[in-house]
């Protein structure tokens, strides 16, 4: 059967062309073996879509729309009508096999909690990115849906991280290191010293202990495990490596005497690298990891192309048993309070 | 009257080796304009220095030494003669204008604290370090003095930043931006949501609000605020910039079809560009805010040079009069509780 993608036609802030336009393009290149549901206010998508069609491609009417302004639990409150929790519920009925969103973040979070639920054993889900490292890449999480988190959360963050890089990323035994300023478990702050205890005495994680800032680049840990706050922190620092570095080579370039074809190799060797901090590179969204069903959520400012590769990767996570995946490796830790 | 500059000699993984080397190197610089001080086992000294003789150099017996494994506060109180405590006395009796060590960082830190106190209204002094931005360098700080700090100390560091950064960079009105997940003053941690509070309440500040992971190297503020845990995590992070992004660019270039030719060039201009990420550049060392003295701490695996470049800069410190622009500007805050 199918893989069944559902997309929230009205998320994002070129919405709802962008969607439609990257839904068109999934849609088209899986040649019937993907099968994706539009959800949004049904004359305007048809509107929108201006007579094409795509075999494999639904509408499912949902008239209101959450806003990005809008407060998410007020939204989800006072909109069941709209494209995110029509989207989730039809979803949690097991009439989508994953549900993505490039819009409000946080009201999408607290949907996807009322909607789905979360998987036995977890407080608070969590949200990874790629990271790119001299060896490939490396998961960070979690980027931000926690602020002040507890170390039980902290550990929660490494199951969770360490299944979605067994399954999705095909590391078969992924280290895990716990971020914090020096690699002695009495370094970090009052969360980090008591997450080492814990991780300590996981014997399902492979705990290579705490590692430091300079280690996530050079690749010291499969999965790094931190706070939301410092990992947004973290996830934002990476990604504007890709535009201040080429800036300060611009500036050491003018400064040298260098030929016309030099400082175009250079420019392309710098796109490349550029492009390992593109986190639309690793699959233009990211897994909400720890609530009942497939959800992945995108950046408000998702190109076509970015929905496109979200769509083929929430399919694809569908297809591998994410969710199963997940709630597999946290099954053996829950404890009944 | 030269500036006089004590140097704790058996401080750093290489002392006092290359403690001594580096401050022959400075004093011999200075041509007379500066006094050094050696803090150390006189004996041991003598030998190091076999014979070598400098203007304006000085040793002053400190039997004892505390070594990079001691625990901080213990050291401290067991070792009343060690360099670091010696050095730090006669610093507090005004015989000398400035302390550097590259020694045990967490002794040090304590042995300021007791030895010279803080200035009025500092709770928890700071560290700071200079970021490189794509417009020159930004000041960010805690580095990692503080772990767990409150909204308060946050304040304090901005006040002791900005003095900074008006003092020892030369920037007239320095811009203050507060390290956040997001632009809005909602957004954050407990921590972070408070201090913004207080900082859009402080007059002598020129707060530009919250600034976030990318705005660092984008130079989205003079002076950035943070706790000590994520700036350890900043900073190491964007220390590792300096070898990670040669390795990628190397991988790239395997790749490709490029000639000997471009690919030194490249190199050449890929060293630049590391060295603003070498933390070692912006005087090899880092200034202790907040104490009440003149306290520059420095890498345990500090070489020669760094040790020369940051004698050189705790002179600057002490001829621009550091310690005084930092009471001054948290002078008119100080409230009695």
């Amino acid at each position: 059967m199918a893989i069944r993608v559902a997309v929230d036609a009205m998320g994002g802030d070129d919405a709802p062309g962008a969607v439609i336009e990257g839904t068109l393009r999934a849609v088209r290149a899986a040649r019937g073996t993907m099968e994706v549901v539009l959800y949004g206010p049904k004359e305007r998508l048809r509107q929108e879509l201006r007579g094409a069609t795509a075999e494999g491609l639904r509408i499912v009417d949902a008239p209101e729309v959450i806003e990005m302004g809008d407060m998410p639990v007020a939204a989800v409150r006072s909109k069941p009508r709209s494209s995110v929790l029509v989207g989730l519920s039809e979803h949690k009925q097991g009439r989508t096999d994953a549900f993505i969103s490039a819009g409000n973040t946080g009201a999408t979070v607290a949907a996807s909690l009322f909607s789905l639920g979360r998987l036995p054993g977890v407080v608070r889900p969590a949200m990874p990115t790629c990271y790119p490292t001299v060896k490939g890449v490396c998961l960070v999480l979690d980027i931000g849906s926690n602020m002040d988190s507890k170390a039980e959360h902290l550990l929660q963050f490494a199951r969770l991280g360490a299944a979605y890089c067994r399954t999705l990323l095909a590391v078969d035994e992924p280290t895990v290191g716990l971020l914090s300023v020096g690699e002695e478990p009495a370094k970090g702050n009052e969360l980090v010293k008591a997450a080492h205890a814990l991780f300590s005495h996981a014997p399902d994680l492979r705990f290579v202990g705490n590692i430091e800032g300079r280690d996530i680049l050079h690749h010291g840990a499969d999965v790094v495990v931190c706070d939301g706050f410092i990992g947004n922190v973290v996830l934002k620092l990476g990604e504007s490596i890709a535009t201040a570095i080429p800036d300060m080579v611009r500036q050491e370039l003018r400064c040298m005497d260098v030929s016309a074809e030099v400082a175009h190799v250079m420019e392309d060797v710098f796109s490349k690298v550029a492009q390992r901090f593109n986190s639309e590179q690793y699959g233009g969204g990211v897994p909400l990891l720890g609530v009942d069903g497939t959800v992945f959520i995108m950046h408000g400012r998702s190109s076509a192309s970015a929905i496109g590769r979200c769509i083929r990767m929430a399919s694809q996570a569908a297809t591998l048993g994410m969710r199963a995946a997940l709630e597999s490796a946290l099954r053996t830790h829950v404890t009944t309070p």
